[in-house]
């Protein structure tokens, strides 16, 4: 790879006269903040495109002056990947003037958006046509569906609907020589080729920028019924999955782990969410149900909890009554998050392992974490239905996390080792960016980190596209 | 792209140094045919590995020795991947001695098989473990999994379950220099790195070769039905799958349209076959549902006929009543394929379209043909979820295929160029192999085809990997 050079006053202004006027800015604070402030990133200026023409044209000049180009969505990315700290002064390329939702299909389930759009507005677009965009995560206000490809996202209703990646059918983007691809194709079959749409997705950027996608929609469930079960160990949630499916099959929507550290830290930071439990169980499932004609959700989960108890799975539970109540549960899910930050934690991990290795998972980290620290809290929750835990270590009651600081590393590590023996992912849902590179040259394959280089240096020969995200910049 | 050579009697005699005694043998007839005589293969020899470091073996020889390897699963493949008929002469790879079931997780819904297992075989150990692989296609007792996930079969599931890809989490597979990539995660999140699991499904072998696959099971629905409803016309038959999804979502299993021509081959043909309708309507459908608790098969397609009538969407309808009615429903799509073969097509076409866009391209594709010879028949059925036809044309009754040899390249084009107009898919689900190539350049984004090039070379800089497949040799 061609060393990189700087965006300097030559470029930008040549580059500036092949824009419309007000397409390169100084860069503004929010484009440079890192959610967490763990990063601070630096550019020599943004271009704010109207199109992919536009988009083009910003690309193929830094192609050709070995310039680097850091796409940004929302910014709402976790790992650092819309963040360049350092190395010669980028573009920023933000997609925020590029939101426009080009057309909705109700007929074929199919609504084509620009990336600009929010993820927000790309669901409202669906209902409005009376259809469902199930991607769902917490920062669905402010992330951008162009950023949500890049980097696949994930959120609660992986389980029926899948990642990012299984809710697009096609793809406008600018490759790193700053051609275009018209890959916008509505079809959900098409066997031409390689799948250049799947390796653009999840690439976070550094293949090319993708400018608008087709997405695939849903029916919007008729009925709709969420319920809180506890269970009496996460195996006991594995099984109680297995029955709910046997049931209603794609209707289960979402099932939630949540861990009693979880309840008690909402207790702690926000009194007053009113706690689904009298007594708090050491574990507990939160199951979202969407169905068909006939089915009512409240007897499949009514039912669902007799089985459960039958087989000495639950001895609790709590079925919404009403659309209310559905909300109040689902907030003890979402809330967990904002108490955690409130907690502070740690170390925050986004893995994944084999579903039916999760319980042994659980143990094992405990264990270990114990030996390192006994006074140590696991705040472990997530979306059990894809093996996907949100598996977080937080100080003891009345210390803080930088009272932490000398074992971070060490638990990280820990972790993740544990993480890699039972054959999971260091990486569930959040990706690589830059704070994650180290940890995919650890823990990645050689083979599959070889071919990921070769394919690289294909198609971005001088390196341009997001450097010194995913792969360490040669 | 360096030239290949042959795989000469020094290579061969290396290459089996290096290998258990009767791993490499003379190719058979068997691995030379094509499954409709369209073309014919040559091999110097045909490797039959036991396990993935056998497989490396051949492909990290034949690197060194840049000589061509063409992978060969079940053979069934309808577009000339499986068979290189000239340049120099190659290694056929086959893994018909891979086919072990590795592991079923029923707890995961995963199932691990080698390459060289059949899609029926798969099918079997799935329904062992109580649940479902839902890829299903007309060969299935002869295609081998690891044929299916190189070509991304698709057939009659898709509209539910997706296109092979769609069911696969991780790979085994062997890249281009002779590398084993250890991919074989049974996770349903992971976001660390390029999708290289979707860029080998699909490639047709040309840039490495799946050994192995840890594939999605689904549950088994409790409760299945099956109707064949006649309908207005097709864009009557998209309006009742939408009526059909807003009932039960993902419980329609299967939508497929069929023409009366279908109807009328079979009675030509297949006089034995009992005809479904006694009045035979110009346009059915047959919806297949796998339904979950508190759905009643019958009851959902009762309700749903009613309301097709209310709606002037159909006139006539036959609801299977018994496991052996919907068996004779099935038939009479499973039938349609083997009526066209024993009728003799002049051209036959996998196509797909935009799905709000089929009604205007049937129609424009019959007043094509009829102002090219007015004489052709069309037989235009398939999977209309999926948008995915299969365009037939066919001699008038009483002349032979072979008195429209002149016409075969107009009908082909023609056809070809209506798909590109409505912005389909020359091949939806059979892939390009090496009939397709030029079809490929023709119609293919050239900046898709250009990446396409820079990967294959990237990854496979010898260009062994099925030479002449999907992409024209340099």
């Amino acid at each position: 790879m061609t060393s990189l050079r700087p965006a300097d006053p030559a470029f930008l202004d040549a580059l500036a006269a092949r824009l419309p006027a007000d397409s390169l800015r100084p860069a503004e604070e929010r484009h440079l903040e890192e959610p967490r402030a763990r990063s601070r990133g630096q550019a020599a200026a943004v271009a704010l495109p109207r199109s992919v023409g536009e988009v083009a044209e910003v690309v193929r000049a830094a192609h050709a002056a070995h310039v680097g180009v850091v796409p940004y969505g929302g910014g709402t990315g976790l790992v650092g990947g819309q963040v360049m700290p350092d190395g010669p002064a980028p573009i920023l390329l933000s997609l925020e003037r590029m939101r426009a939702i080009r057309e909705v299909f109700p007929d074929e389930n199919v609504l084509l958006a620009e990336a600009g759009v929010t993820l927000a507005d790309v669901q409202a677009a669906a209902h409005a046509a009376d259809r469902l965009f199930p991607l769902s995560l917490a920062s669905e206000g402010t992330a951008r569906i162009g950023g949500n490809l890049s980097t696949n996202a994930g959120g609660v209703n992986v389980l029926r609907y899948g990642n990012a990646r299984d809710l697009c059918l096609g793809l406008e983007a600018v490759l790193p020589t700053g051609e275009i691809w018209h890959g916008l194709t509505r079809l959900r079959k098409d066997n031409t080729g390689y799948d250049l749409r799947n390796l653009l997705i999840g690439a976070e950027g550094t293949l090319g920028v993708i400018t608008a996608a087709a997405l695939k929609l849903s029916p919007i469930p008729r009925h709709v019924g969420t319920a809180l079960f506890s269970v009496e160990s996460p195996a006991a949630a594995i099984q109680l999955l297995a029955l709910a499916r046997e049931a209603v099959a794609e209707g289960v929507s979402a099932f939630e782990l949540i861990h009693r550290q979880g309840l008690d830290f909402l207790a702690e930071t926000l009194p007053d969410l009113r706690q689904p439990f009298d007594e708090t169980p050491e574990w507990c499932v939160l199951i979202d149900l969407g169905l068909g004609a006939g089915q009512a959700p409240e007897e499949v989960l009514t039912d669902l909890f007799g089985r459960a108890l039958d087989a000495g799975i639950s001895r609790d539970g709590v079925i919404a009554q009403s659309e209310a109540q559905r909300q109040a549960l689902w907030s003890v899910r979402e809330f967990i998050p904002e108490a955690n930050r409130r907690i502070g934690s740690v170390s925050s991990h986004d893995i994944s392992v084999p579903i039916s290795r999760i319980p042994a998972f659980i143990s094992a980290g405990w264990a270990a974490m114990s030996r390192l620290d006994s006074s140590l809290r696991i705040n472990c929750f997530g979306h059990l239905g894809d093996g996907n835990l949100h598996y977080n270590v937080f100080p003891a009651k009345g210390r803080k996390r930088a009272d932490y600081d000398a074992l971070r590393g060490d638990v990280k590590r820990i972790i993740h080792d544990l993480v890699a023996d039972y054959g999971g992912s260091i990486s569930a849902e959040h990706g690589i960016g830059r704070f994650k590179v180290d940890d995919l040259e650890r823990y990645g394959d050689p083979v599959k980190l070889a071919a990921m280089r070769a394919i690289k240096q294909a198609l971005d020969p001088h390196g341009i596209m997001n450097p010194g995200a995913v792969l360490a910049s040669a």
